[in-house]
């Protein structure tokens, strides 16, 4: 197998980086399947989330491991993780403790994109707040 | 409300790109939610898929539009297109004709990442291809 095609048909994990030193994850709710949010894993993160079932990513603003509900309690259980075929994306399926989003919702992706009442292309929330917050970050 | 508020609770659309000048954009089987693949979006790749309905990305490797299927056929019309919090990445719900992955493969991820029989960490394949990929690129 050349190595195109073990990294794309293969079993052997070679994650594909970024200018950053990061790959894509995308975080989905394992018994819904609702994409929850997009954040970004190492391949240390993507280690430490297969080893501890925390989900883990590399925080861009912070430059640290993100365990995330570390600060919040809204932790994600890992059920299971899959790889996409050039090896620089992930979906990360995981129990959501809570809202996913720290803005209280239960995923990011809360507004719909599309044509609004002049025409023209606007924002629709589409979900209410599960949680507050202003109380998500005051444990 | 204030700029970062307006960002993230508005209904004004203002795609938040990395160096690159791209956002993420997730797309999902709008029947199944299965996740089938990750690209990108520039702002100009967004309004066209918004305006044709048709899943349309900016190809990094290749520098240009990609409608999604011009090639192979296998095509994907846009039912629903969100984005999340910090609008840095957006969810295209599709219903995709033939396989989303250059491979065959309904889904890009069909590889699961775990603890091979040997403890260490390696990809197993858990989809069978839908399509033969040698005669994905033929028509």
């Amino acid at each position: 197998m050349g190595a195109s095609a073990e990294q794309e048909l293969g079993t052997k994990l070679n994650l594909k980086l970024d200018a950053n030193g990061l790959s894509t994850a995308v975080t989905v709710d394992a018994d819904s399947g609702q994409v929850l949010m997009v954040a970004f894993m190492n391949p240390e993160a993507l280690q430490k989330t297969l080893a501890t079932g925390k989900a883990t990513y590399w925080s861009r603003s912070r430059q640290k491991f993100w365990v995330k509900g570390e600060e919040s309690g809204n932790t994600q259980e890992v059920v299971d993780v899959l790889i996409d075929c050039d090896q620089d994306a992930v979906v990360v399926k995981v129990r959501q403790k809570g809202a996913a989003c720290h803005n209280g919702f239960e995923s990011c992706f809360y507004r719909q994109v599309g044509p609004g009442e002049s025409g023209r292309i606007e924002l629709r929330t589409i979900a209410k707040p599960m949680m507050d917050p202003k109380q998500l970050y005051k444990k």
